[in-house]
């Protein structure tokens, strides 16, 4: 029987849902984008997420040519195909998404949260290619995680596994917006940066183009402007964020020794205004067992489709027979 | 093709070699013991072995009815079956054990360090029997963990993943055996639960049961009895213990989710007294979507064979074709 040649790749955000026809070697052949925001009913939602595939599966010459689906979602549990509880969705409780998707499409789908399918989208189209084990790191307005141990992601007893931003890194630390205080995201995510940048602001008389923009406007992207133009108060905020994601690092090399840590999002686009001093942050305190092993890599897919291409590759993970 | 009924495991310490034959039911049918020490060449210590193991073997029927041999050694890694740079062992640089007992024997063996061994006999005969996801944590002289997930040991990309008791849990804490500061395991092994007691009779003036021992003298056991009469000192010592054992166990929930954390080593043994502080830092640290999800458990194979039972059950993982 001839292989089916795609997969369709289902990236749900709070305001879009981003749909691709995927091939093999990472090429989105069709593509169709449905707004989620709005969309209070579910029914309604799945619906009209299918009459907009349509005509892009007739494209690619129908569903017979789709080999499964992938989603990409906040809060999507892998094991039962749910979306749970997710606090920036329309909808409330426990959504059956991969189910509803699967019985009005007539093909297999599987559903992940979001940063899993960047990590196996890396996995099967990026930067991971080949790897057994590798820690996948998304820095944007939190800090998400896809963690592969052995060729395969780690769920957990429940399918929430891989909650790396809510690792405490600060005793009485920061407030976090889950309700405990220090999580690794409230220093290092793009709303971490921009917070450091405000406390230094606020906090020091340091001289810095920073104070330019007004406290309340700050973003993690105008720390990296002023640091790429060499300001040394947005160098400092760089140096600090990396050295905490360093020092993460290293806690989390102990665990699943990975082969690499790929960064992916906003911040990572950075380049080695942030990696540099996570690197160096690393190697200062990893086990002397674990040094020199890691790599840390960004992301190979950053770009528009990579969240598409991360959920896709959740489809390829459908074996023939199902 | 009649299966064969046992397996050998040893359990490799710097002072003595615990060789047993098990069978599936966690009998542990013959053993014999090698000293360790003092057997500076490695090819007279493996001949001694398989010298000392030859009447056992035939006691049971002979070669023919052992299906493998499994090594828990300090510095094992199971990847290349090689004892690495080991400081309490005779030998120095990488010993190829598994490859060593392999060939004299002529069955297959596997080796792995001696906390993953822990964990794998927890697996096949204790309380981690039907789980996929747990984390195994051995508390004795130092910290160590053998980490389950999907049903597989964790053993990262060089075969020494699951060293949790080298997470740095404080920064610029206790110094540590391994070059660093603040590890977990500088507070929360015998040996530092035995720091900490002294701390608390040196910089304070609490009346406790435990002045009355030579203060270089005090060990964890000390402590435990000595909180079990209801010594408020001592107990307060376990609490504190607890509150970073378990808030430790709340970041590692973040990374596997596990099913459950099970105990083992001297400490444990202490039970609710250890048990209780653990239980309660966690619930009150741990992400709310992993709240009352995870066990926490006593090894079930405690006692004088619980470490050759678990070097055992690596040999259960051989496959009947190899």
């Amino acid at each position: 029987m001839e292989k089916k040649p795609y997969v369709i790749g289902l990236d749900l955000g709070g305001t879009n849902s981003e749909f691709g026809i995927v091939d093999k070697n990472a090429n989105i052949v069709a593509s169709v984008r449905v707004k989620t925001a709005g969309h209070g009913d579910i029914n309604q939602y799945v619906d009209d997420c299918v009459a907009a595939l349509k005509p892009i599966i007739e494209e690619v010459g129908g569903i017979g040519k789709i080999h499964a689906m992938g989603i990409g979602a906040p809060n999507g549990n892998y094991y039962n195909g749910c979306i749970e509880f997710a606090p920036n969705l329309p909808w409330k409780g426990k959504i059956p998404l991969a189910q509803m998707f699967a019985e009005r499409l007539g093909i297999p789908v599987r559903l992940t949260n979001d940063a899993n399918a960047a990590a196996m989208g890396e996995m099967q189209y990026g930067a991971a290619r080949g790897m057994q084990n590798f820690i996948m790191i998304t820095l944007g307005t939190g800090v998400g995680s896809g963690i592969v141990v052995n060729g395969q992601m780690v769920l957990g007893c429940d399918g929430m596994a891989g909650e790396l931003g809510h690792v405490i890194v600060e005793h009485n630390g920061r407030q976090c917006g889950c309700g405990r205080k220090g999580c690794l995201e409230t220093y290092c995510s793009a709303t971490g940066v921009a917070r450091t940048a405000r406390e230094l602001i606020e906090h020091t008389d340091k001289a810095t183009i920073l104070r330019d923009i007004p406290l309340d406007k700050i973003e993690s992207k105008d720390v990296a402007i002023a640091a790429s133009q060499g300001d040394a108060v947005a160098k400092e905020i760089f140096e600090e964020t990396g050295r905490i994601l360093g020092e993460a690092c290293a806690n989390f090399a102990a665990f699943s020794s990975p082969e690499a840590f790929v960064f992916f999002g906003g911040l990572a686009k950075a380049g080695d205004l942030i990696m540099d001093p996570i690197k160096r942050a690393y190697d200062a305190t990893v086990l002397r067992v674990f040094r020199d092993k890691a790599k840390f890599l960004v992301s190979e897919l950053d770009g528009a489709g990579a969240a598409v291409l991360g959920a896709s590759a959740l489809g390829w993970e459908v074996k023939d027979e199902e």
